[in-house]
């Protein structure tokens, strides 16, 4: 059992589900000892619905996967009924959030809902520094940690997110990138209250790009798990070569995270104390924090740059090995 | 006479006003050529017109001031009349570029109108990788080099401008540096030809906050030129502290740029292929080039960290030491 415990908290989303993937394939780094369920590619019951069904396939029915919050810090629920992700969310993830691939509901429910925010305190409590958080939705969830038990932010508790795009544009608008977007006042008390913090942002999971070439790999395997990864992924990949030509493949933007998590050597980084912009044209950007500007105590690193060769071989090799049953 | 030979492209304000004396003071670093004007702060001839006063003022009337393109790619002279500077460039130079210090008129009068193109043109064919070039204005004569000239783009000669804003909020708008907002267009053909660039954006420049008690020790000397960078600083200062109140004083772009150009170990840099938007509220920002994301050759570095003592204290050391005579 590694002594690094690891948490998801993801809304189970394709690259969400190779997250999943990733950090089953990383077991001797990290001990998964729990996902939560978030908002953003899809509902929190969809995300956990997914998480689930992913974890049975490969045979990982003893991680809990507890839900959290289901909609941002200033939606009014009353009034605008359950939130629901936007047209681009489905038209990225499909209504299924997995792609359109068809794997079997997992026969075990999930945890009571709303359990995520005290099973992420519980834990950061219980192991400290020893303990990595991984969140890639919707930011509301960890907000609503940090406000509840405030001692979660200096625990030692690490949090390696994706979202944000610092020193490139978004891809929900100029300025700003889809998890960010989800819930911008959430985002904006995370990265100011004090938390350790490191943004895997656009800036590098755009330049992480998986081709066909890399799906085949899971294809060949001739396994329900690899004909999973591959269907799914191969959805992806049409759809950013469709619309996002540029970056050659899909992006990786959640397994990227997890890896930087358990290794933060493949990224280069900056320290940036960061704000997300609030207001207007500019709501959802995450950008330095000038009253902030001068401390020099940064509490987010920002990765720049990537080592794009290492990162996808062992991508590759820990999901096709997880894959493979190996 | 040093082997690197300097140009300065400037808007002579008060900041491009401090950049010469440190140019100047930095003789044993680097020979300056010439002086080319540009507008933004001021008009080209105002600026041309305080070069050519604080050449004088330090002596230094051996040093050629060109004028170069006084109005943006895209404006409109015929319809809209000589370009001015807006009302917030006049508040934070004051109306003579000089937060209203006086200094005599050089008795020289500048070189030919426009003369700064060919001027930069001849010098980068001569001097090649030993030659830098300093804009600290709007980059319109720049743009216009590369346009006439192709071959300067790949001369070797390098370029440290002063504008931008990559991981801060902008100066005139959430998202744009002033330099940049005078002709984004320009800007943006200057980062995407393939010129060799380092930008010194607001990223850097709004943490080397100068104070009155360092204009103090310019005044304690006693000189005419200890009384002008004096009183012109703390106009500067006064803007800063009213307007800015969380840099501590006044940023120091353009000294910074020269100090930086001839000493690149006083800042941080991340390599970053950039572009200028051009539309909407987005209109001036610097911001990474997707279409070059993934391109491993990287044209402009990017300065996101600088030595906030070593450089405050060689500022102070080569000005005052110019300022006073020795």
């Amino acid at each position: 059992m590694a002594e690094r415990k690891l948490i998801l908290d993801l809304d189970t989303g394709i690259d969400d589900a190779l997250a999943i993937a990733y950090a089953l394939g990383s077991a001797d780094e990290a001990d998964l000892i729990g996902i939560t369920g978030t908002y953003g590619n899809v509902t929190v019951e969809r995300g956990v619905r997914n998480s689930l069904a992913v974890l049975h396939l490969f045979g990982r029915d003893d991680v809990p996967v507890h839900p959290g919050v289901d909609h941002p810090l200033t939606y009014d629920e009353a009034a605008n009924g359950p939130w629901i992700p936007s047209a681009g969310s489905v038209a990225v993830h499909a209504p299924n959030g997995l792609g359109g691939a068809v794997i079997p509901d997992s026969p075990r429910a999930p945890e009571a809902p709303g359990s995520a925010v005290d099973f992420i305190i519980d834990a950061a409590r219980t192991y400290g520094e020893n303990l990595t958080i991984v969140p890639t939705g919707a930011m509301t969830t960890m907000a609503t940690v940090m406000a509840k038990a405030p001692d979660v932010i200096d625990s030692g508790a690490h949090i390696t997110l994706m979202g944000g795009a610092l020193t490139v544009p978004g891809n929900v608008s100029p300025c700003t990138e889809a998890n960010i977007s989800q819930d911008p006042e959430a985002a904006d008390r995370l990265f100011r209250c004090g938390a350790r913090t490191t943004m895997i942002g656009l800036d590098v999971t755009h330049q992480t790009a998986l081709t066909r070439e890399g799906t085949a790999q899971w294809r060949a395997l001739k396994t329900p798990a690899g004909d999973f990864l591959a269907d799914m992924t191969d959805y992806y990949i049409d759809y950013y070569l469709a619309h996002q030509p540029e970056v050659r493949g899909c992006g990786l933007h959640d397994p990227l995270a997890v890896a930087a998590a358990l290794d933060p050597g493949l990224v280069e980084t900056i320290g940036v104390n960061l704000k997300v912009d609030l207001d207007g044209p500019f709501r959802g950007r995450t950008i330095g924090d000038r009253a902030r500007l001068t401390d020099p105590d940064k509490t987010t690193r920002v990765a720049v740059g990537v080592d794009v060769p290492r990162f996808l071989a062992r991508f590759m090799e820990r999901t096709t090995a997880l894959a493979a049953g190996r």
